[in-house]
């Protein structure tokens, strides 16, 4: 028999996880003083856990669940993607119309041990407030990175 | 001035009420030993917080958003529809095909006070456990009713 | 019983200010001579009045409601949006692709001493004069704001 | 040259008309003291004026709307799909998933002198009050019809 591969094995973030990070970010958004949406999905992309804070502008929930997809379903953090497209029109003026693609600040891959597990994304301030809030739940998995 | 209502006053679930109820539910789920996911939207249906149970099919991720969003979106639990509509053969053929209306168990309006507020959705196994799962949610909410 | 709050307040727009609204803005439509769609939508962005003056073209029917949506979805005036996105290239490229997003002239909020109860959004002829038909119909919401 | 017929006439409602069906529809509504919204299309069913009367569920806004749409579309009142359905299967089980058509009560092709202009929807109670509100509306034509 060749060797031959029935299956890839992936790795999902946890509702635990899920939940500690939401938790965190919640804690950001109060600290800033802005109602945000947070979402956090799967690797597949698929939604995991949402809040809304009181007050956060409807169209920020949409934009937050299309972040969070963005950065799980490419493995990008939406903001590195500008930098990649502005010389390059094709892309610059074609990709954007990629359903649910989102290329500004405020969506973020979940990585353990730099194994994408999943994405988070934010909205609701300027996108360098989306950030703000993503990276105060991201530093929630630094406790469970293994040292080598 | 004449009489004249320029606004109508609603009342919103907050994010911390929501929170206590994704929390109970999660806390039924784990006992039935079932991976649910539970929705809660705000009373003009949208999304508020969101929980998918590891393991949750992928298909109850919508099925709960879209219990939760029939539940508030008419004031009605979706497990009560279907005794309207069985001797109703426009109905029962018709209006079952909107869009996001759930007919089967599994979607509450949550209240308080009797004041609509917004709605829980489950999904995840038969409706019958779906149901149990909302009632667990909803028991949160006997704690904060007025006593009158 | 801790501190907690089960429920926002929120207010939405009546149908007799939303049809005052309308008939104000249909006026200066037919004053500017130019066929008009009118949209109003209460706070959360859903359809509370709206009219398509004769002859109003087909386009105009959709953008007027995305325009009401955006105003108060985001709780912003469209117009205001592109002074935001112009030096901010990610935002240029990106949040305009945003569905039902708005970033030209013709959407504003509604509000009542201050305070978001809905939106206002009017399409079919250039940014300009949309803005001078939503301009008329918020000078309905004067008679009704309280001094102090 | 052959007799050659460049262009259809047509006739569509005015937004003066379809404002009249809809101040006699809501006054209809408040009669029967249910929260009503009340949609109405022009000839290829595309919205002309709409009302969603205070406290109108959520979901009512839509389905009103394709009420309107599937009776100008069909011209055919909707009412009278469920008699022509019912002894044809495969049009019971297939027709009835078509976008935007509704089978039941509530929805009125809009006719002058027996000429298709329009079309009115309604939807917030049952259907068989939807029905009695388009047909409070329907009435204004009669003052509108030619004698012969």
């Amino acid at each position: 028999m060749e060797n031959f591969t029935t299956a890839i094995e992936s790795k999902n973030i946890s509702l635990a996880l899920a939940n500690k990070m939401l938790e965190a970010a919640l804690a950001k958004g109060q600290e800033l003083g802005i109602p945000f949406s947070i979402a956090i999905v799967d690797k597949p992309g698929n939604l995991k856990a949402f809040y809304a804070m009181d007050g956060a502008p409807v169209l920020s929930l949409e934009i937050a669940q299309n972040k969070a997809f963005s950065a799980a379903a490419y493995n990008r953090a939406t903001h590195e993607w500008y930098d990649r497209l502005k010389d390059d029109p094709p892309l610059l003026h074609g990709i954007v119309h990629t359903p649910r693609l989102v290329i500004f600040g405020g969506g973020y891959p979940i990585k353990i041990n730099n194994e994408l597990i999943g994405g988070i994304g934010v909205s609701g301030g300027h996108y360098s407030h989306d950030m703000q809030v993503c990276e105060a739940a991201l530093e929630v998995l630094k406790a469970f990175e293994s040292e080598e």
